[in-house]
């Protein structure tokens, strides 16, 4: 008899052998049906691997990521069948699961693939799949592996083989095709319902460019037709989300070939929309204590071998601009905090004085890859919200508390309902790979998690996950088509006041060391505008948006009555602009839809008369005729549902 | 008969021989009596010089800057003498007339001057001054002036008369003394009435470091005592008011040595200080129709090569960055202009479109050398309140006048009430000096021209003075010292939009050129917060003050009612603080007076139990006791004084 635990912390006795699917079937014959993979303490197992020690069972079904992730793994193994069926003589080398999908690099000798081709896989896939062919591991010798494969000409398999021991080797047969592989199926090809060759690719073997160019197949699977639609239609629409599209179309952002490129030019309704971000951020920081500091640009290379950074990002930042008459060197700023540290340093402190709460949208440079560079979500020059809380470690857990209320009111207000955290904490078992003393950390690991307990967050905590530095918390947010994006820091550092020397006078009229928090709610102003835009597709928050409604005047005779209605709607604060071109109302609404005015606002010879104006919104909606003060009242509901309000 | 033609285009007949000043009492013996210098034709002459042929004669005292100059040349000639008979061996070198005073730079061989012999250098210069004696030019030949020199063993002055031709050499006699000069000087010693020797400093002979070290002895000297007195009591209060000093005592801005030199860091005051700046001109920027853009910190070099700034800044901006991977370089951008192009250039554009204006609160780079660099008015980092205006040629007359008026507007705000302008046009002897089309230029130095004479600006016009690119008008501030400072300037530049392909769709549907205007009221904000704090000596308008008031409460039993009324200033848009340390009242108003708070206000008993305030001004004015709106309109009327209405 052996004990098998279950996540909910029961345990089940069964006889040694019973396999991962009975005991599933055991706890309940509907949950089996749908029950695709399995974890066996460590390990990752077949539904039909026999179990024959005590130990504790996960089961998966298609809604946890390891159900995903065996689904899509299974669904390669498909591929690679329907590919070896349809290109005789292609070599096989490696088939991963990936995010949304998986993909096959093979080797397909002088054939080729193309979109044309992509109907004859799915169908072949699907033909394998109705088989309803059971995934079955079986363990080899290495020279058994080794001989199949030399047979075969297949020299990827070769060298993947040789760098493994023996005794570790397996293979997954299905139907008539076999593959090396560790394992971690579905139990048959069955469940595999629909299927969809996504692209293909040039792929260098290993990924070194000196090695041979193979063909990369991506594909995506899903246990339903249903899902798939779902799927594609969501990618549709993520294109025309795609932040790099709308920021063209809306005249927010471009890059020009001689400025260089990851370096974005910020047009003025880009330019429009950051200042609004910044005030909305400014005034919030400002009601919790914080105080705007402006540093340079550049610092002397000394001020980052003081910090540190120098070390850190030595490739990833510019190089030093060097001065060879004063022999001084200086560097781009990759971050702000060595500079807020001498501020802080500009004063004496007591700790009656603390905390210090430094804020600045300082803009800083980094020297990413060509290749990595991605409109605005991976550039080289960047504007962070960042800002450096310098506080005894007595006052950390407020202050901890404090920036995650901040930063929930920044996500609140934007939009962001969706989100989960992290707390990264050490690793206790490698407590020399952290700098400052054990206690401080205690404190400041358990004031994190306090403040995510205490703020009702959804978070996991992270052992070994910390900056050598300090703990931290991360906040993921989900956006509307369901994808997740790192957004917002808070980090807790005992580094940079020891490097910098940095101290307060205590109580004691002993110097302390002050504790310093990092935090950014946006990251970055680029990268959050970038998510934004493909979170809103373009309709952003009503609070946000740089021109509210639109005025289109019937015809010239009533555009003196449309800047009438633009000036109350001004002393309403209400932003808006008036559309007085000599076009059809119809083609001057259809223009007013793209550009996104979340208002438009028509006026002719009634609402000259009435003194009102007709209404709709952006989609469609008609809101009818309403005067000045009922449209405001509408605007101001609006922004209210959405800009929450801050109390410290 | 000689025909003599004064300044006022009158022409009188004389004897030839007669001398300049027997001219002066012709006009008039009072005029003559303050004439201490002359000028005829091109050369400067002394008062006594005999006139002999046709020509003009202009006739300076002390209100003439060429008056002082003729002035402060003779008092160093009585200095000379001073120091010849206070240090015997003394050897002269050269002693000129400077701003405000003149120096001499001696060789004392073993003997020192230091702080303590001023006095007597000074009583002895007076000594000499009252003798009255005539300053007489005699001319020499080089082999006599060289003699006398060599036997007194004076090698500076021997090196000097190597480097003149014969015939040209003159000495200046009296009294006693007997030096090489060119001419210029009052009448005699007996003007000097008041002398001051300032300071002494080590000069190299010829500026050259490898050559020896003489001594340099600072004077100034006044025709009246009691305007040395005002002179040096103004001084004083410069001192006082130095941006280095001020910004340090009211904690606006630091420098770090591990940031580097020249690069400020904003504290909180200081950026909140900028911050309001930046918004007044938003503000009005947003009226007038600028568009605000955002643009990287850097750029690759082919942009500067392209703009041209790359060859012109050479040696003064910093130097390229590398990335050896790829083989890019980039700059620090030494101007925003390059990147404005990029931004227009994004967009095609109609005559209809324009003008464009960009605006940007643009920080830039320059690397200047560490001996030039002064607290914030020679820095190597600094954010230009920058725009560029891309227009047609017909539309840069209203643009320009526009422009004036935005100008106008800043200086007016901002208490610079004393301005002169000048507008730099073409040397019309030198076509070939300048880009662009003859008729573009007429019209941009008619329109800069119209543009001052409409606003009523006090201008000259200076030929020659242009920039190769355009004509440009620049403003000069006096400040509360009476102090000049270049501020604001306007440029018409025909050059970027050359090098930069910008183009418009003309009414003619062909393509033109368009004309771009650089302007910057402020110049930059480093520049114009350290003049602004010496105009103001810290006290800024009222609107500008980061907080209006501040309130004392008597003691801790009112500290709650002083919170009411801070609650109740906030409403009324006052900014305000309050002081409730355990400090007795006396040292919070001393200290709330150096703080420079334009508002004091005390609330005790007597202001709580009738709901009022006590106010006094900085600087010490009783106000007396108010209530809160009464308070509000005083604080209403104040501002309504400096901070103008903008119209466009």
């Amino acid at each position: 008899m052996i004990k098998i635990t279950l996540p909910d912390g029961s345990v089940r006795e069964y006889n040694s052998g019973i396999t991962a699917m009975e005991v599933a079937k055991d706890i309940s014959e509907g949950f089996a049906r749908n029950v695709i993979s399995a974890k066996f303490n460590t390990n990752t197992i077949e539904t039909s691997t026999e179990l024959t020690t005590d130990g504790n069972l996960i089961l998966y079904t298609w809604k946890d990521d390891e159900g995903k992730n065996a689904f899509r793994h299974s669904s390669s193994h498909v591929l690679a069948q329907a590919l070896e069926e349809l290109y005789p003589g292609v070599k096989l080398s490696i088939g991963p699961a990936i995010e949304n999908g998986f993909y096959y690099d093979v080797d397909l000798g002088d054939q080729t693939i193309s979109e044309k081709d992509f109907k004859k896989i799915e169908d072949k896939m699907l033909e394998i799949a109705r088989g309803k062919h059971e995934f079955k591991m079986r363990a080899v010798s290495k020279t058994e592996a080794l001989e199949k494969y030399k047979q075969e000409g297949n020299e990827y398999k070769v060298e993947l083989i040789e760098n493994l021991e023996d005794g570790t080797i397996t293979f997954c047969d299905h139907d008539t095709f076999s593959d090396l592989c560790r394992g971690g199926h579905i139990p048959n090809t069955g469940i595999i319902k629909a299927v969809k060759i996504m692209s293909v690719a040039g792929a260098y073997w290993r990924g070194d460019e000196n090695n041979k160019q193979l063909t990369r197949v991506y594909g995506t699977s899903f246990p339903k037709q249903k899902e798939l639609k779902e799927y594609l239609e969501l990618l549709e629409e993520a294109k025309k989300r795609d932040h790099r599209k709308l920021g063209k179309e809306l005249g927010l952002f471009t890059f020009s070939s001689r400025v260089g490129q990851g370096l974005p030019l910020w047009l003025p309704k880009g330019a429009a929309l950051r200042e609004r971000l910044e005030q909305f951020l400014k005034k919030a920081q400002k009601k919790a204590g914080y105080e705007m500091v402006v540093t340079p640009h550049i610092g002397q290379k000394e001020l980052y071998v003081t910090s540190g950074h120098y070390a850190k990002y030595g490739e990833d930042s510019f190089q030093p601009i060097n001065t060879p008459a004063d022999g001084e060197e200086f560097l781009l700023k990759p971050m702000n905090c060595p500079h807020h540290c001498e501020i802080y340093n500009n004063n004496p402190w007591s700790y009656r004085d603390l905390p210090k709460r430094y804020a600045e949208f300082g803009t800083v440079y980094r020297y990413e890859q060509s290749g990595e560079l991605h409109g605005l979500t991976r550039v080289r020059g960047f504007t962070q919200d960042d800002a450096h809380i310098f506080c005894t470690p007595d006052q950390l857990d407020e202050e901890f508390k404090k920036v995650v209320d901040l930063v929930l009111y920044v996500f609140g207000s934007l939009g962001f309902e969706n989100f989960t955290a992290q707390v990264s904490i050490r690793d206790p078992k490698k407590p020399e790979k952290y700098i400052g003393e054990a206690k401080n950390w205690e404190k400041a690991e358990k004031a994190i998690i306090n403040a995510a307990k205490d703020k009702e967050l959804n978070f996991v905590i992270e052992e070994g996950e910390a900056a050598f530095y300090g703990p931290k918390l991360d906040f993921m947010v989900k956006d509307a088509l369901g994808r997740s994006w790192q957004l917002g820091t808070i980090q807790v550092d005992y580094n940079l006041p020891e490097r910098f020397d940095l101290t307060y006078k205590g109580s004691d009229n002993e110097l302390h060391r002050p504790v310093m928090i990092h935090r950014a709610p946006f990251g970055s102003l680029e990268r959050f505008i970038a998510i934004l835009l493909e979170h809103t597709g373009g309709n952003f928050p009503l609070w946000l948006m740089p021109e509210q409604a639109i005025i289109l005047s019937i015809s010239e005779k009533y555009e003196k009555y449309a800047e009438k209605v633009l000036n109350l709607l001004e002393n309403n604060e209400i932003r808006a602009l008036a559309d007085h071109r000599n076009e059809t109302i119809g083609k001057k609404i259809r223009e007013a839809e793209m550009n996104k005015f979340p208002f438009i606002i028509i006026v002719g010879e009634q609402e000259e008369k009435d003194g009102t104006i007709s209404v709709r919104k952006h989609g469609g909606e008609n809101i009818g005729t309403v005067n000045i003060e009922a449209f405001s009242n509408i605007i101001k509901e609006e922004i209210d549902k959405t800009l929450k309000k801050f109390d410290v």
